[in-house]
């Protein structure tokens, strides 16, 4: 990179972080909506995440299309080389965020045509973990921050916890009480897309700490 | 790019397809191994996907790795930029799907231990398409082939469909007889994983389509 462009790719890069962060808050309100309509039956919540992923889309987009120019222009090197290809990634993941949430509007909407099995204590709390998980991964992608990343990876268990919690409760409403199966099902349903979002919060603090220490901590959960 | 560099470029971004063919074909590979369990009740293949993905894992670090390495040595431009920037996205993807074939061997090693709901016919057909859409992809993006990318993303629909129509089957069984509840349940987990798998493969020929016409075709699904 040549010392002229230097001012010119921090200050791009910056504009990257700012997208990244829109495009978390996005994905993180269309969770929230979703949760909504499923909690309290809002179904203006649920409209609007059924067909309002137009922004999130273009972002998507936009962000990718930033970070080949990025690329492309400047040749960044080493820890600003790995912040780029790990917004790649966190894109990816924070697009797929959106999508989860709109997985989750649409069994909310089929909830609501059923009487509700059972009050829903577990799973808002498994969306309150996610939607955590979600911003603290990407305050510390913005931030560089490996021990705030470190953290993330180890909430996940907690939401895994719950999932399973969940599954073998509802398994029993079903078993003992046919009315109960078509909205115990989409119960399930949505604890899984809830769990699939802590998921993709923990691949971005991953990316994380690869972005700041070059070392991958994927696939050695264990050392 | 200094000429001297080329050759060698060249080569390492060969060696690059090859290696994603590779993990592409372990992705596959513990996808079929997964549905043998489910399908033949075959203890030695679940064992396999529950406990073998350390090969898969070990690939997508490697990926990750020459992406960056090819990026920071050579700065390449235009299609083979892009073709890097999509390797990274198609790594994360593929990596995604070794995941569902893990989800899919644990559901079948659920449904193992119930008697069977049903003579399975959609779901192995669902497998069947989902691991050629992610085939067709792969050769796609190998071959920089625009054409065959979009053969792809026409066969979404037919997943999707044979996901709803498994949807209904199943959630009557369930609500006509309380004994098939578990079972149906994990027939149901499982065709949502294979759909998932099918939508890895669309994200694959979206990229195929971007790296060779420089044209997001992702949320253009409308055009």
């Amino acid at each position: 990179m040549t010392d002229a462009n230097v001012p010119h790719f921090l200050e791009e890069l910056e504009q990257l972080k700012v997208r990244l962060l829109a495009m978390g808050a996005l994905a993180e309100d269309r969770v929230r909506s979703a949760m909504r309509a499923l909690v309290e039956g809002d179904h203006d919540a649920l409209e609007r995440v059924l067909t309002g992923d137009n922004a999130i889309n273009q972002l998507h987009v936009e962000i990718d299309d930033r970070c080949v120019k990025l690329l492309a222009l400047h040749q960044p090197m080493a820890v600003d080389l790995r912040a780029i290809v790990s917004a790649v990634k966190i894109n990816a993941d924070l697009e797929r965020v959106g999508d989860l949430a709109v997985n989750i509007a649409e069994a909310a909407a089929r909830y609501m045509t059923h009487s509700p099995v059972k009050p829903l204590i577990d799973i808002p709390r498994m969306a309150l973990i996610a939607q955590e998980m979600l911003r603290d991964a990407l305050d510390a992608y913005v931030r560089r921050d490996v021990t705030m990343a470190h953290r993330v990876l180890n909430r996940d268990d907690e939401l895994d916890g719950l999932k399973t919690l969940v599954f073998k409760e509802l398994l029993g409403y079903m078993q003992r009480d046919k009315a109960t199966v078509a909205g115990s099902l989409d119960l399930i349903l949505i604890s899984r897309h809830l769990e699939r979002i802590g998921d993709h919060a923990t691949n971005v603090a991953e990316d994380v700490i690869f972005m700041v220490s070059a070392r991958d901590v994927r696939h050695h959960s264990d050392e």
